[in-house]
């Protein structure tokens, strides 16, 4: 009877808190300022909130889909099993419809504004964190490109100095985003301003420009590429919008390297450039490099390779133009071939990379392969790559 | 019995098409990429379209509220009457959930990031576009705030030439935005930097620095400012998350300036240091200056002034610790004093503004007062201001 009573209390009582966060979970980083939810508890779980007095059903999706509950006050909640470390795209379904929370900050991925939340590492990690150094400043550049007969714009990070150092010139490092992502995501989602403040604060990385641009493109006087079917503006599962890239090499190497090498005071030769990028911009840079060793000496590969979601081995007597054919000559060439891996990335992206790494090894190139461990297809893993990639660059 | 067929043809007709959009209707510059809705129609009218099969009321706020009408593919829309010509916020209300439209990119205002959606003016008006022209840069500066006790980050336009010739030095204009909007909404939405870019390329103003920083601050160990009731998150109707402001102008005078100027090539002296603002910016713009008139010499307020939403005029003999008393000093001190309004603006905005200037002439201190035809409490009003304002900037 005593039992009873007290588990009846306890139903009571949890009509009341059913789903109310408790102190230990903190407002996720990325929230609009104010927002106490989502907020992230200790262990990686996550407790999202919103206001839909009148819905029927409304789910978060976060690495998967998660029913939320109606409270009382018309506001649903629900508590995550533990989410993954880093930062995650999320939204919302609010009967039936696919809207970012308006809780958090907006992070630009599968071509919209979706919301984001940050999972913090169990452990102190500080690296991409704005900490008590020297800062280098992001800057908007807006230049016009010839290959596609339109203003663009990329995003410019000069190191801390280069202001108050006028006769230093700096190498420059090309990085590019993923599929659906554009410029912004390096800095937003990836911090790539604070990682190489860092960096260079403590003497790992050199001083180092890099440049970030949208790895779209199509060539004046092609047809544009496909609009968006407006169903999917907002479905629930959308594709990114399938935007040329055809034309992205060439703005790059025609338009991009010359404006920045006049803009900015620049090393302007291959030993001094890189090109980096993630997922689809890995399999860009990979395929811009290779294309022109002549500009690039410096390449990084994160979760994407020149072979795209292949997980087919390629001939590297023939690959690529034959660039590699000649492994010694190769191998002397490009000073850096880097390719970065987190271990909780899903297909294709592991046998994809074993695949052009097995086929690397066979043509007898060299190259560097990096793991994150418990990370997956996400920015935690892109951050971590480009912590251990930029020190090594430039050090020929 | 002709008459009757075409129109029951036409009404079937209309079962089809209900509420399509006609190629008339423009995809509004502000979607994201690929995305047909919102368009707009040349009489300012405006289309939207939200996918939400399973809600039973989808309204869009824009200037008001329209009710949507579900199609039989499961997405509501509705064509709103003509619009106000301009930037607005605006954002979706499903079934009792004030969310984003997925399908434009995000603009940070009222304490969160809501979408846009711009109604061009119906006359070719360019001069906040990208043109031809020299292109300044706009950076992002992070800094540590000795009143805060945080790190800080501020955006900074350096006009077209600023790395070309490291001799030359430029005046500074500070401008601020309004309450709940943030640092990026000079650029995103005002787009300061092609004003200036389009003004200096036609010699209407000289080059200068624009530096841009969110007009929120509390001193380091005071009581952080009240978080915002977890309910409002995304209620309809949102007032700004009441954060403090108190300790801005500390922030500006004792650490962004000194930073600016240990940073940039700036003059550094008040013949060529100007600060203005938007709505809550203009009062602190005002606040500010007259505060530290020895920081400050040219004042620009749009849509705000230095009585905030008051319609009570002042005594110019006492106000602002009396640095007024003394017109003929003033006049001489403060080379230019700025008001601007939208003649579409609601109240107390127009009451408040004729209070202050009715005050200003009382004390017989001198001001140029401008007023923008047609647009409201918006950007287009303040890209109009900063347009006239700008211009006369640093010419003594």
């Amino acid at each position: 009877m005593r039992l009873m009573r007290i588990t009846v209390f306890a139903l009571l009582y949890c009509g009341f808190c059913w789903a109310q966060a408790t102190d230990e979970c903190k407002p996720s980083s990325l929230n609009i300022p104010g927002a106490k939810y989502p907020c992230v508890y200790p262990d990686g779980r996550a407790t999202f909130r919103v206001v839909a007095p009148d819905a029927q059903k409304v789910q978060v999706r976060v690495g998967g889909a998660f029913d939320m509950e109606k409270g009382p006050d018309g506001a649903w909640m629900v508590t995550t099993k533990p989410l993954v470390v880093g930062f995650h795209y999320y939204s919302l379904v609010i009967d039936g419809s696919t809207v970012a929370d308006p809780a958090t900050r907006t992070f630009f991925g599968s071509g919209w504004d979706n919301s984001g939340i940050e999972i913090p590492e169990p452990a102190e990690v500080d690296y991409y964190l704005p900490k008590d150094v020297p800062h280098g400043q992001v800057g908007t550049s807006w230049y016009h490109s010839t290959v596609t007969g339109a203003w663009r714009r990329c995003l410019v990070y000069t190191p801390p100095g280069y202001d108050a150092t006028p006769a230093v010139r700096y190498p420059v490092l090309y990085v590019q985003h993923g599929s659906g992502e554009d410029e912004t995501g390096w800095i937003e989602q990836g911090y790539a301003n604070f990682i190489l403040d860092n960096l260079i604060a403590e003497k790992k990385a050199v001083p180092m420009i890099i440049v970030m641009e949208k790895g779209y493109a199509t060539k004046l006087g092609q047809p544009a590429p496909l609009a968006q079917p407006p169903t999917v503006v907002n479905d629930a599962v959308r594709a990114a919008a399938p935007r040329g890239q055809n034309a992205f090499g060439d703005v790059l190497v025609k338009d991009v390297i010359p404006f920045v090498d006049s803009t900015f005071r620049t090393r302007a030769d291959r030993d001094h450039r890189s090109m980096a990028g993630l997922s689809m911009g890995g399999n860009q840079a990979c395929q811009i490099t290779l294309a022109n060793l002549d500009t690039f000496a410096w390449i990084g590969m994160f979760s994407g390779t020149g072979i795209g979601l292949s997980t087919q081995r390629f001939d590297p007597k023939t690959a690529f133009n034959g660039v590699m054919a000649d492994a010694t000559s190769f191998n002397r060439k490009v000073h850096l071939v880097w390719i970065g891996l987190g271990t909780a990335e899903p297909n294709p992206f592991p046998d994809s990379i074993k695949a052009f790494r097995e086929s690397l090894e066979k043509g007898g190139i060299k190259y560097v392969y990096f793991e994150s461990p418990g990370t997956a297809h996400e920015w935690l893993t892109w951050r971590r790559d480009l912590n251990d990639f930029a020190p090594r660059l430039f050090r020929k």
